[in-house]
Formats: structure tokens, sequence, C-alpha cells
């Protein structure tokens, strides 16, 4: 089996891996510090991997531009010109100090199955387009997805008057990068244009290597609602004060730290639960804490299953800071809806899995994704590629090359055997 | 008999809770920033303290001067002159935004005792000397017991070497303040001299409250020990790492503190630990812990029960590391042995504190003091004063004058009533 496929592979796709990962590494050196991976929306680095990325759509036969929020958008016609699309895309800006792969291989990898079809000469009955997003980390903006909520039409005009840590609001940053920040309304597409909406991305998650696997289907990019927790008890001396007379703050937040991991170890439906930050004051060694501030994210592969267990969760924790006596102030700081990929589109994916030898997989994507903006006008799908270690916003993020070619073969068959919903499925 | 207890008070020592707590707020006033009270070793506020102290020791009838480390020393005379002393005392320093009395009200109430004694031309068969130690909280140069360890003979001059905040070293401190960093052996002093260390000191914590009692008898300082402790997991995604392939440090700290909570409430001889200080990298929101790195300070009434404590607690935090996968790092930042006060001494304070016509109650003095230097020319002993609510190193630190003058007589009778050792039990 693993003999037929390499010579299927060497046969259709001879090369496109080795294109690839060229590609990431030419995009990987466009950073703005050298010796870490750091792009960030509306730099200089936005500005050199647009254009890199312009040429090599132009190069695989598509009509390219830039759109009014920065994203880069390419479009190959289809047997006739003028029909709607299947959109593919990823993003291409960074967390700071990242990995070259999460965004680019999605991005890449759609770019060069276009270059495969155009030079092959083959057109589809649909267009095909693929969308750069220039913003999705949202990491000089604190706010993610600015790129394809611009494309979705959802792209909330505040933002604009958000600053970054210059001090540079977004429509200045806009204004000074050559794009008119109250247009930004012209990059939107409409719901009639796009037949679909699909994406490949790394994992960035252990799931697939520990199931030894290559590629798998995402059921539902996963909602995620986060929290700030703070607990305050008495500060004291570490000395003076006995065990029974204390109110300890971070001796109850642990007890909360412990209960949400065990809560959500115990679900079987795929709950996770991080308590990522946490800070106790006044933090002395020979002080009893007072107060501890930490942060709660819970996601889960449905909203309603998300919903239940934020409520277990936070019953739990009221229960031990009253216990405690303790005081408990917990506040929603982020809530985002689980964006389920769309069953039609997600039977196309695992049939260009079975198709390319490998077993169907289905696994929620617990990171968020374009396609939850993407969403709003589009049904959406997602392959997911194995990433090694799960290891992810880290420079030792990696995807072996096989796995590169793998991922690509099976975009280009779902492109090439892609039948719109309405095509009947 | 709370009447007669009154108006033995009125009858003896009328006014002397009044100097105390004038002389407390007129110290409070000599701090580096107005507002909030902090003064700290070989600063302008250490000299202008220094200075008053001392006259008011003049006003006491003593010889009074400066000693080689900046700590005010006085010296009554007893019946002859040159007769060993009693040494009263305590230190004059404070911690950053510090309350008024940790400190000032032992040194202030032991002058105010001998000035009665004066006024009264009261003298005794011993001598009685009071220090107000320069240094015990050690702020500047991170070095507690500065002032008492070169009383007792034991300053170690690599202490010279740290430097301050600002980079001056203690060397240039002292040079600076007129004092010569060469010749602080000159303050100290020999086992000979003293007959006793007697300290008079708020409790700095709940317990005399939570009794009902002004004032109290320390069997024991504290030993401590204080752990620097980390452990790592790996880093990953809030949203892509199921449970089950977690390693979360964070996790893993928390279940720490809630076992070394738990270890120490069910001891029933006074061991308390703390967890006072914690960090979890990297301390994003959607970001599992990697490393936590945290501080474990553990204190008992007896070095034996401290050091099985530590073991036992050591033992169970390493068997969470190993179930959970986490390395761990452990290291002994600092480890102190207990101060037992000695039960002849111990005896006179209790009497003193029965004559006043309270209830005889001993309890451990978790947090550190001067007499921990001292033991190593002296027998030791300590009164515990109560605070409001056990609050010290804070602005709302307080001690009600009905407790200060309570302090005063307990103090007063002990050295009128005091037998040294040799004078037999």
């Amino acid at each position: 089996m693993s003999e037929m496929k390499a010579e299927i592979a060497g046969r259709q796709n001879s090369g496109l891996g080795g294109e690839i990962i060229g590609r990431i590494n030419e995009l990987a050196a466009i950073s703005e510090t050298s010796g870490h991976l750091t792009r960030v929306f509306l730099t200089r680095e936005h500005r050199a991997a647009a254009e890199l990325i312009l040429s090599w759509m132009i190069s695989a036969g598509m009509r390219a531009h830039l759109d009014a929020i920065g994203n880069v958008c390419g479009r190959y016609e289809g047997e006739v010109a003028g029909l709607p699309c299947l959109m593919l895309g990823s993003h291409y800006d960074t967390v700071r100090d990242a990995g070259k792969w999460d965004g680019p291989l999605g991005l890449i990898t759609a770019i060069s199955c276009v270059a495969d079809l155009h030079k092959r000469g083959r057109r589809l009955p649909f267009a095909i387009e693929v969308t750069g997003f220039a913003d999705e980390e949202g990491v000089r903006f604190a706010s993610t997805l600015l790129g394809s909520r611009a494309v979705a039409g959802t792209f909330d005009e505040r933002a604009l008057l958000v600053k970054d840590r210059a001090g540079i609001s977004m429509r200045d940053a806009l204004s000074e990068f050559g794009l008119d920040p109250d247009h930004i309304g012209a990059a939107a597409r409409v719901r009639g244009e796009l037949l679909a909406y699909v994406e490949l991305h790394i994992e960035q998650g252990p799931v697939l290597e520990a199931e030894n696997l290559v590629v798998g289907v995402v059921s539902a990019i996963a909602g995620a609602t986060r929290l700030a927790a703070s607990v305050t008890g008495m500060a004291g001396h570490a000395g003076t004060v006995p065990m029974r007379l204390r109110r300890d703050a971070l001796a109850g937040a642990a007890e909360c730290v412990v209960e949400i991991e065990e809560f959500c170890r115990t679900d079987e439906g795929g709950l996770v639960g991080t308590v990522g930050y946490i800070n106790a004051m006044p933090g002395a060694t020979n002080v009893i804490p007072g107060q501890v501030s930490f942060t709660i994210d819970i996601r889960a592969p449905s909203d309603a299953h998300r919903k239940r267990a934020l409520a277990d969760i936070v019953r739990r924790i009221e229960n031990i800071a009253k216990r405690r006596k303790l005081a408990l102030q917990l506040d929603v700081t982020h809530d985002n809806r689980t964006v389920p990929c769309a069953p039609w589109l997600k039977g196309q994916v695992a049939e260009a899995i079975a198709g390319e030898g490998y077993r169907v997989f289905e696994l929620p994507s617990g990171a968020g994704h374009d396609g939850m903006a993407m969403i709003d006008i589009a049904d959406v799908a997602m392959v997911f590629v194995r990433c090694r270690g799960g290891i992810s916003h880290h420079p030792d993020e990696h995807v072996e090359k096989a796995d590169v070619e793998t991922g690509a073969r099976v975009l280009l068959r779902l492109i090439e055997n892609f039948r719109p919903r309405d095509a009947g499925q």
C-alpha cells in the first residue's frame, strides 16, 4: 500500500512538497528580527511578504491583488470566467517568535495546487480563489481575525481606534501602509460568490501524531470562553498566622486549578480547560497571598457542551471560595461560538483523504482559525496536517516533508473532485 | 480584678502608655517617603531616628552611643558601675510601607521602663542596657539581622560586598554614614557582659487576639526553611492539546500547593507552610504552562519537627511530579534554626504576666527576631503584645493604647523582679 501510494504521489505531484517547503523558508526569512520569526500586520514585513505571495499567485496563473485590508487575493478562473469560487486560504501574519508553518503552509499549498492545475492547463467548473489573510493572530492590535472578518464583511470599525504598543492606531497604520481605513468594506465578499471555504493548516496539537496519522478532517473549530478570576482572602505573615486562621488566596486558587483540570480530564467529549496565567499578591516568599488572579480558558467541540461545562466549573469554584471564606470575582473576557464544519464539505475532505490511501479521522480544532469569520459567508471545512510533537507558536514548530506532500495531494484531490453543495450530495 | 489592676497601673505607671505612643508617632514621622513609612539601613532617616532615640536614652538616665554598625546603645548602671547587664531591645528599621509598631514598640517601651526606674532613683543589682538594632528587616541589602549579628559577633564580612538596588555596596554605605566598615567587630559583645536578652514585640499574628489575651510568652522563635521549587512540563496550546496528553506544570504546582496546605493544616504541633510566590511560564491565557516556579516556606516550633515535616512535604511533592511526569527542582534558599527561649527566663516573663493579673499563654514566634542572633551570646526571652487583626508589615498595623500600657507594665515588672540565672531558680 505504501509503495503504491508513493508511486501515485511520484506520478502526480513530483516536487510539490519541495516547492512548498522552499516557499515556506523564503517567506520565513521576512521577519521583524533576524533569528526569530515575527511578522505582524501593516508593517514593512507585511508589505514584503504580500509582494512575494502575489508574485507566486501570478506565476500560478492567477489574477492577484492586495485587498482593502492588506489580504492577498488570487483568482484562477474556471471553465468560463466569472463563476462562483471555491475559496482556499490561510493567514500569513505570525505570532512573536513564531514557527514558520502556522498559516503559510495552508496558503502556499493552495497556491501550489493551483499552479499544478495551471501547469496542466486544467480548468474546473468553478473558479478557485486563494486568500492570504493579513492578520489572523491579532498580535499588533490584540484583535484576531482582522483579515477574514474584512472578507466576511464583519470587520468592526471600532477596531480602527485601537492602538498598538507604540501608540499607533490601526487607522493610522492602515493609512501609512497605503490603505484607506474608510474603505475596508471594499474587501467584503458576499455569500453567492463563494461555494465554500476550505483551509489546510497544521494541527498545532499532538492528536494526529498520537494517532500515527498524517492528516485529519476537522469536525469543528471549538468555541472558547475565557474568564478572569480573582480570589481575595487575607494576606498575613507566613510565620505568624496558624493554618486554621488563614484565608490563603493562593491555596484557594490552587484548589480551583486542580478542580478545573480534574473536571475536564474526566469529561469524555473533548472538553479542555486551562489556567495559563496566575499571579499571587503580594508575591513574597514569607507572606500568605491575600489576592490571586488567574485566567480560565474553556473549549469544547459544541457550544452546548462548553456552556454546560462552564456552568459546572463556575459552581465548583464558587463552592471552593465559599468554603474557604474567599471573595471571588469571575469575569468573562472572551466568548467565541463553535464553528461546525459543514457535513457535505467534510465528506469531500474525507473522500480526498481516503482517496490518498489514509484512514479518515475527525478531530476538533481547539485553536481558532479564519474559518470562524468565513462561516458568515460560506460553509467551512479544514484539513489538518500533523506537526512534530504538536508544537506550535514556537520556533520548534515542524512539519515533515512527506507530510507536506501528503497535505498537498489531499488538497489537490479535494479541489479536482469538488462538487458544490447545490450539485447534490 | 480589673478595677484593682487599673488602680495599680494608675499608681505605678501613670502616663507610660501615652509617652510610648507619642514616641512611636514621633519616630514614625521619620520616613523616606511622606504618607508611607519606610526607614532603612544607613540612610538619612536612619541617622535622624538614631539621634532621636539616643536623646530619649539620655533623658532616661542612660549613657548612650551609636555603635560600629549604627545600633543605638544605652546603658543604665546598676547599684554599682560595671555590672553585667540585662539587655532589652528591638529594631528601629522598617520594611517598605511599614507599620509603626514592629520594632519601635519594644525599643521605646524598654527606654520608658528605664526612664521610670530613673525617675524613681531605682538602681538594680545589675545594669540595664537597651539596644536599638539598626537593621533587622534586611530591606536594603537583602540580609536580615545585621544589627544584632554585629552585637553577637557573628556579622559576616562578606555582606559588606552586597549592593543595594542603586548599586551602592554596604561597605560604601557604612563609610558614607560615617562608620568604618573595617571595624564592625567593635560592636561585638561577649557572653559574660549579658545576663540575658529580653525583647518585647508585637505578635504580628492573630493568635493572642483569637485567645482574647493582651500579652503572651514566646516559647521559641521558629526556625524556617525556604525552598525555591520549579516544575517543568510541556507548554502547549490551550485549545489543541487534549487533557490526557498534557503535562501541565501549573496544574502540577497547584496540586503541590494544596498538598502543602493540607499537610500543615492537619499537623497539630504548630507547623505552618506557605507558598507565597508563584509564576507560570509563558503565562498566557491560551497557553498550557510549561514551567512554574514557586516558593515554599516551612516553620515549626522545633528544628526536629520542621525537618521531619520538610522531608514529608518534599516526598509528597516528588510523588506528585513523578505521577504527572513533570521535572522537579527543589533548592533550599534559606534555613534558620529554631531559637528556643530559655526556660528560666520564660519563667520570669510568665511571673510578670501573672503578676499583672493576666493568664499566662505560650506561643511560638513564627516571625524572625533579633533574638535569633543574640542567642549566640545570651539566653533569650520575648514578650508578645497583641496587634489588631494580626496585621503587620502594613500601614494598618495597630496596637491599642491599653495594650501598650499592659506591655510596659509587664516589662517593668520583669525588670524589677529579674534574677540572673546564677541566682538560682
